[in-house]
């Protein structure tokens, strides 16, 4: 299969103690984030580089934190650890300081310092949809992003996996 | 910043005369498909391959075609020139057969011979926003992608850009 080679244009800074999370893009980048402030959210794509070792990217499948005794393929859930750990959180944007190459955002999980390799505006026709269907595990979970924090505060289950 | 290297899992198979659209996932992968018939929809990662060359991974910031005279950063427009052409699309699951690698889907704005780098289950909690805010020239857009297809066959506008 094709291989592909990727630079990250930035980091992650995540400080959980001061609830601050932000995207750092590196200067030849910046250019690219004019007139993303217009957007209340963007779709980010960064590298699990605790997770892109050879062993973490043999996995195909694993028990579901969330529903013991359950198995998943790793393209039917979200785990980190994947052929190609390249993860994607929906954030909202709280501010763009183009010239700094900075976008504060409510929350990612990704840990400090983790590369990104894409930012995109979430565009509604192209990310939101009407119909769910999902697994019976899943059931019980919001149906919305804007109601992920308080849940996962109350049931103390990974975020994403 | 840090250098990446990823391997295609697989190649998108597409006939627009057919209204084909599917992912054939390479035989090591294909465990990684389990369970994933439970979902209705998958965020789909590729490799815009067309795009890939120097020069269209150089380019920061574009005209934008559906709002003439207004230039957008690629961070904040969904242009399949950047610096890490990696491209997202959510796609309906039509069917998946896993013996085969394959995953049916309603549509797929890719090529044929598209490389695969990921496939995720479209999850509500971690995909699917209630709140939207978006640029002037998005607002007559439709807010789900259930109507992208209808849109878009009536402005002939891009789908994606």
């Amino acid at each position: 299969m094709k291989k592909i080679e990727i630079e990250a244009i930035g980091e992650v800074r995540a400080d959980d103690a001061k609830g601050y999370y932000a995207l750092q893009v590196a200067e030849p980048y910046r250019e690219g984030l004019l007139g993303l402030e217009e957007f209340g959210r963007v779709q980010v794509l960064w590298w699990a580089h605790g997770m892109d070792d050879g062993r973490m990217r043999s996995a195909l499948s694993c028990e579901l934190p969330y529903a013991k005794g359950t198995r998943a393929g790793v393209f039917a859930c979200r785990a980190e650890y994947r052929p190609n750990p390249v993860d994607l959180t929906s954030c909202g944007v709280i501010e763009v300081r183009r010239k700094e190459g900075l976008v504060v955002l409510d929350y990612i999980d990704a840990v400090d310092g983790t590369p990104i390799i894409d930012i995109k505006p979430y565009i509604p026709v192209c990310d939101r949809a009407r119909a769910i269907k999902v697994p019976a595990w899943f059931r019980s979970w919001p149906e919305w992003i804007e109601d992920a924090g308080a849940f996962f505060a109350q049931v103390d289950a990974p975020r994403t996996n």
